[in-house]
């Protein structure tokens, strides 16, 4: 069994939103497909990956170091011991040949896709849903029957007021979710606290209601908001500072008593682990957003696990950024704590299997071979012709 | 005036060299020329720019992003506000817009690569060399007439014995250097252990000599390589953990009494600030070896000067990695600690103007406008032929 080719394609997926710092108009996600030679059903075998939203597509990366180093690698270099399926651990090893340590950015999303498209042909090979294979794999096969996910939506779009954002988030509970997101740190402080109230006035209680600042404050700025968002006893109050900055969410940590997250632009383990040692984070309640279609992939993803372990961190703090189904395969089998979704954003990319499958705010995983992006027809049209392109 | 085209190459600076974690096999740099509509001498005024050895070409984020964003910006949007020169810091702005924070890798070196470039055409309008723009700009017009270098070696290389290391060694000092350094973690230490006390051997002094480890040790390893190096009183101890290891750092630090060095994969100056709060350094000692060309360049290294002065550090501590003219007009223009040089690796990008330029440990920059790539005739070939590509 052996990789006989690797497809890299970049899709859009812009769109006019926007949160407190970037547009989405020029983003791009890299489409991967990893072609082998095992015949199944007549084709053959092929493990799909896209990059989440929010990081531009990785092309070069891509297509100038990873992919190479894994297709000229001995086929056993990335096989299992006793070479019965692909082994994304070792296939890790290739693909970090020859790169220094540090700067964890566009890498880790290169590799973030190639892992996922491997532990797709994984489970494919297995025939088994990824969440059962992880869980067996690393978590003594106790799998989670479904996985919370919130709506993370109310970004700032040009006319959008506070009715149409209140009809959006109440879509959403429509949906099936309990707990939503919107965006604040784009409009001055009282602008956005009346779109929070307005929010709050269709949910029934105030921690159904998210809001993420994507690091637009500065310290101070950042604690002005803290100040005025605890009243409301929102679910968490997300990257209210950059998230490198270390010192600055100390003191956001040391004053506001809710649920702070942060985490979804940090994509190694050693970067959470400083996020953990020198963050001022609280282990009874903040939330931790890292995405492991960003951070070098699944096998980035449980050394990530083991930083929290070892940390006193319980895994079910983690509700990754992303919004994709290889997530939601490793919150079931990893035992994580949820998923964000991007109802109608993102799409065909970030689209659910069943869109009728939210229920009381969760979902369950696939049971397809793989990660199941075969079960979502426009998603796997896109998949499927970047394979054939 | 403005940019009328970017050429962006690749050049490969492959070398059988290892350090004791990567080999440079692989290895390649981004080569960019960025053309003007300004006629001098009957040509177009070009400015140029490559990035550091060690973490490869950044074609992808290049093509796709960066260079994209400086040709479509309007004109005067990469204009001083009298539109008489380029000025690279509103420039930055240009190029970092939609881009979210956090995730300092392969984007800082496709920045400081233009950044670089960007800063040679401004000193060539100027019609100065670039560390007195840079002095005028930044340090009230206080240029430092020579800058310390010192010689980076001692890689390991097949059939390469202690002989051959000192032979090495030597030839450093007979070109003027002072002060050398060596490789260590890729033998056991044992083995390490006589070959610096073989170069110590050709040495008038202990502190003549630096050992990098090049975060090849974990935490444990790395104190008790400490513990033995303590007694020879070397130069600096470099990278001894992962660059984001700052629990690690800070547990080396406080049982090394020598030098620590460190930074050469730390790309911004958030990752600084985090360096220099949590990883134990100490300002009265330890060397700052953070590379213009691989974190987003001079602008962003200004931002990281700041941070130094804001949490007491020296500038003087900063001896920067890479080994390029760029570095060299940075040093004497904003007064840093020196600078690193490779004698005869990743040529011609590392070549000085004149290899009999070294005086007692220092040279001094070029006085030709710009960087002065132009005078190092085996650098100026291809990068004019990268120009014209």
């Amino acid at each position: 069994m052996r990789l006989t080719d690797a497809v890299v394609t970049t899709a859009s997926i812009r769109s006019p939103i926007r949160n407190a710092v970037v547009g989405f108009d020029e983003m791009t996600v890299s489409v991967v497909a990893l072609i082998t030679d095992h015949v199944r059903n007549g084709e053959r075998l092929t493990g799909y990956g896209f990059t989440s939203n929010g990081r531009y597509a990785v092309t070069g990366p891509l297509k100038e170091r990873f992919v190479p180093r894994l297709l000229h690698a001995e086929p056993d270099e990335l096989l299992a011991s006793d070479g019965s399926n692909f082994d994304p651990e070792r296939a890790w090893q290739v693909m970090m040949r020859a790169e220094k340590p540090g700067g964890h950015g566009d890498r880790a999303h290169a590799v973030g896709v190639l892992d996922m498209a491997l532990w797709d042909l994984v489970a494919k090979v297995e025939g088994r849903p990824l969440y059962r294979v992880l869980a067996d794999r690393y978590r003594g096969g106790t799998a989670d029957e479904r996985v919370f996910v919130y709506a993370a939506g109310g970004y700032y779009a040009p006319g959008k007021d506070v009715a149409a954002l209140q009809d959006e988030c109440q879509s959403y509970i429509d949906m099936g979710f309990t707990t939503v997101k919107m965006k604040i740190g784009g409009e001055p402080l009282p602008v956005d606290l009346r779109r929070i109230e307005g929010v709050l006035a269709i949910l029934d209680r105030p921690d159904q209601l998210a809001v993420d600042a994507n690091a637009r404050y500065g310290r101070e700025e950042a604690r002005e908001v803290a100040a005025a968002l605890q009243p409301y006893g929102l679910r968490w109050y997300e990257e209210p500072v950059d998230p490198l900055d270390y010192h600055g969410l100390s003191a956001v940590a040391a004053e506001y008593e809710g649920a702070l997250a942060t985490g979804e632009n940090l994509f190694s383990a050693r970067d959470v682990e400083n996020l953990l040692r020198f963050g001022g984070l609280r282990p009874d309640r903040d939330i931790l957003q890292f995405d492991l279609a960003l951070s070098y992939g699944v096998v980035e993803y449980v050394r990530i696990l083991a930083v929290l372990d070892e940390l006193g961190w319980d895994r079910r703090r983690c509700i990754p950024h992303g919004g994709h189904q290889a997530a939601i395969h490793a919150a079931a089998g990893l035992g994580l704590g949820g998923n964000e979704i991007y109802p109608g954003v993102f799409e065909p990319f970030g689209l659910l299997p069943d869109e009728s499958a939210v229920v009381d705010g969760y979902v369950r995983p696939t049971e397809a071979p793989g990660i199941g992006f075969e079960q979502i027809d426009q998603l796997y049209a896109v998949l499927r012709e970047a394979a054939h392109s």
